[in-house]
């Protein structure tokens, strides 16, 4: 039944003209929205004002190497260092809605959008909620917080365009949100990735059957997650779950895996990618690990060139199964600042999370947080961790000493329930907090 | 020079024709469309199928006394016994969207929407924002919850319409909140009533000045509150502060007071308004105190019939100083279920917030909850309460003494701080709680 399977096929696309756009054209149309792109923000930028002139001489370069090489870096620190409304490039009375950064850093970094910016949005970012399984009769649970964090109301936007129903749960409890999820038969929700394994030890805690859910396509984002957890997850809630990539600066949801889940397709006729060496700055070529490097096509208001995203990852253009010739990036394993500096040692994030992993059975290897304080002068480092039902607390005995054995400093380590942990609900629960007076 | 008052009283309306629509035409208007609705309920709603005969029998009144005495009451009892999707009018795919009630009952009520609710709902609900000061260039901050909470996303479809800068504070901390109206130079607010003294005393607790800030309009909503509250808001934050009325069942921002503060301007073509009596149901006449009952126009996927909204008001058709020919509630001061029955008293909650006002000076009359708990069979009653900044412990034998004299029963009285109090954030601090098993 051909007829049958080539609607199937055309149905796996939300715009499949340009899902399957080739890489020549693709190329050719980022020179094009690049130049436009430079061209805008040197004439309306106060943040690139003294770049005004090195921009508009550039801007007509013939290559995308050309483009890099011409174009300087934008930094997070140019936005923190800037003024409120440095970077806006449209009058302030077109500006209809903003969000900012959950950032560490005290000072939040602002995302301003117009009209035309948050259509542009949601045109773009529903393929990305599409090609992950999202559909006009899916029944769609959004468990991200709206409010500030872009990840909430962008996509909510963006999930409107394919008309789901969608469940605004919000920052709703994790009892409220396992109700709603087993009472309306939700079959596809979004979160940050670590709500997932909270949502899980709350529901167990609470003796709600897993098996009642109904779930299929689980997307995760906001922050990197193992495959170990990922697996975990997919067990336990018995569906999919994808990887999808974005940052406040940028826009939410602007990469995501497809169902191969290798590597996330990245909207680059909306967003144009390239990966640098972090120290070097030098552009680096496919399958090759670096920084994430942005340049905005479609916003107005806050438009960004070469932006250090931070994100450490790398770029193919090789054809994938599921017919996108979007080319994806790898999962983001780590960020340029995952690492904490102590009494000499680096400790590096993907290394202490696989070490943790290894006390699965003991502990809940998803749920945990290193906390650096300094009291009267001297450093302590602490991990909160939270212990399998049943695990009676001589359980910490062992994992005491199996972290000394891997660990080159010392570590205290204190139980907690996965609430009291968690207990910030929806937002990120940070894995290395440094509370040390610098 | 008239050319300039015309133009000023032109902007003074989001939509001239229908705000001052004649008296009698709007009945007419609300004939037509209370017999679509009931026709419409009685063909498609399972909620009303056992009284469908009735519904088509009588659907063809030929007048508003004649729909009172042919359609019966719709409760709340009714949609929480009823089955999930009984009352869904719609087919379940054309669902985009749905809100619950904050409700003290431990099952909540669901509102679903199709895209047309949403488009009539933001068409409709933009003239309360509008008449309450807000415009396009208006730099508005919505520091309701988003989420569930219906006022939150509703509210921001219908600014949408606006177009004004909103800035989604959501559930973001009283600091951050505060910090964002100041950087922003917000000029008009929505929370629900209760977050205004919260965040006053959080200004104050932290040495923030108040005076820093540029509100203008700010707009409360989702709980009574008295017009010694509105002073202290209004002197303190430097603004008009309007009321704003609406039930998640129904919708958010269905009345609203405009600049004159002499009642709440209904959306009377967008809901139809009876006053009733709230025991016998019958219909009371114009300024007569009694229950809010009201007929949905246009909620295609979850209309309601008569519904006893326990909201106790009165209802005016007199013509308003702003233009408006809309029928004006008065204020709603309770509702039908604010009444404890403790130890064979009947606690009301206005009483008590006027009690609590007589003790400004000592505590913060407007952040406070009556907790009623039973400990081995025996009840008891705490009132909690926030002390004015300097006011020492000691303050509270007067406190005590002043509540002994007025009150018929015992109580024991708690001091916190207000964040302590009202650290649930956005939401709202019930209060009268309790906690008796029954």
């Amino acid at each position: 039944m051909p007829a049958i399977n080539t609607q199937k096929k055309e149905s796996a696309f939300w715009d499949k003209q340009k899902e399957t756009i080739s890489v020549a054209d693709l190329k050719s149309l980022q020179i094009a929205k690049l130049r436009e792109s430079v061209r805008f923000v040197a004439k309306h930028s106060g943040l690139y004002k003294q770049r005004k002139k090195l921009l508009e001489h550039n801007a007509s370069f013939n290559s995308l190497d050309e483009f890099s090489k011409k174009i300087p870096f934008t930094t997070k620190e140019d936005l923190l260092q800037s003024e409120l409304y440095e970077n806006l490039c449209v009058p302030k009375k077109n500006l209809v809605e903003m969000h900012s950064s959950s950032g560490t850093s005290a000072k939040p970094v602002y995302s301003f959008l117009t009209k035309q910016d948050i259509q542009k949005s949601s045109e773009y970012l529903a393929r990305t909620w599409y090609m992950q399984g999202v559909r006009e009769e899916s029944l769609f649970a959004m468990m991200a917080s709206y409010g500030l964090f872009s990840a909430g109301l962008l996509n909510h936007y963006a999930i409107q365009q394919i008309k789901s129903f969608i469940i605004p749960v919000g920052g709703s409890s994790a009892l409220k949100t396992l109700g709603i999820l087993r009472e309306f038969s939700v079959d596809s929700c979004a979160a940050v990735a670590s709500y997932y394994p909270y949502l899980i030890a709350m529901a167990k805690q609470n003796n709600i059957r897993l098996s009642d859910l109904r779930l299929r396509h689980i997307i995760a984002g906001g922050e990197p997650f193992s495959e170990n957890q990922r697996c975990y997850v997919e067990k336990e809630l018995n569906a999919k779950m994808y990887d999808q990539y974005g940052l406040c600066e940028i826009n939410t949801g602007i990469a995501g895996e497809c169902a191969e889940k290798n590597g996330l397709h990245i909207l680059a006729d909306y967003v144009y990618p390239e990966i640098v060496h972090p120290a070097s700055g030098e552009v680096l070529g496919e399958n090759q690990e670096g920084e994430l490097v942005l340049t905005t096509f479609y916003k107005q208001a806050s438009p960004l060139l070469r932006y250090r995203t931070g994100d450490i990852t790398s770029i193919s253009y090789a054809s994938c199964p599921c017919g996108r010739t979007m080319p994806r990036i790898s999962r983001i394993k780590r960020r340029t600042t995952d690492t904490l500096f102590y009494k000499g040692i680096n400790i590096e994030k993907p290394y202490i999370a696989k070490l943790i992993e290894g006390l699965q059975g003991y502990l809940n290897p998803y749920i945990w947080q290193i906390e650096l304080n300094s009291d009267a002068g001297r450093d302590e480092a602490v991990l909160k961790i939270v212990l399998e039902q049943g695990e009676r607390e001589n359980a910490l005995d062992h994992i005491t000493a199996y972290l000394q054995r891997s660990l080159d400093f010392k570590i205290k380590t204190r139980i907690f329930t996965a609430d009291e942990l968690a207990r910030l609900g929806n937002s990120k629960l940070k894995n290395f907090l440094d509370n040390r007076n610098n």
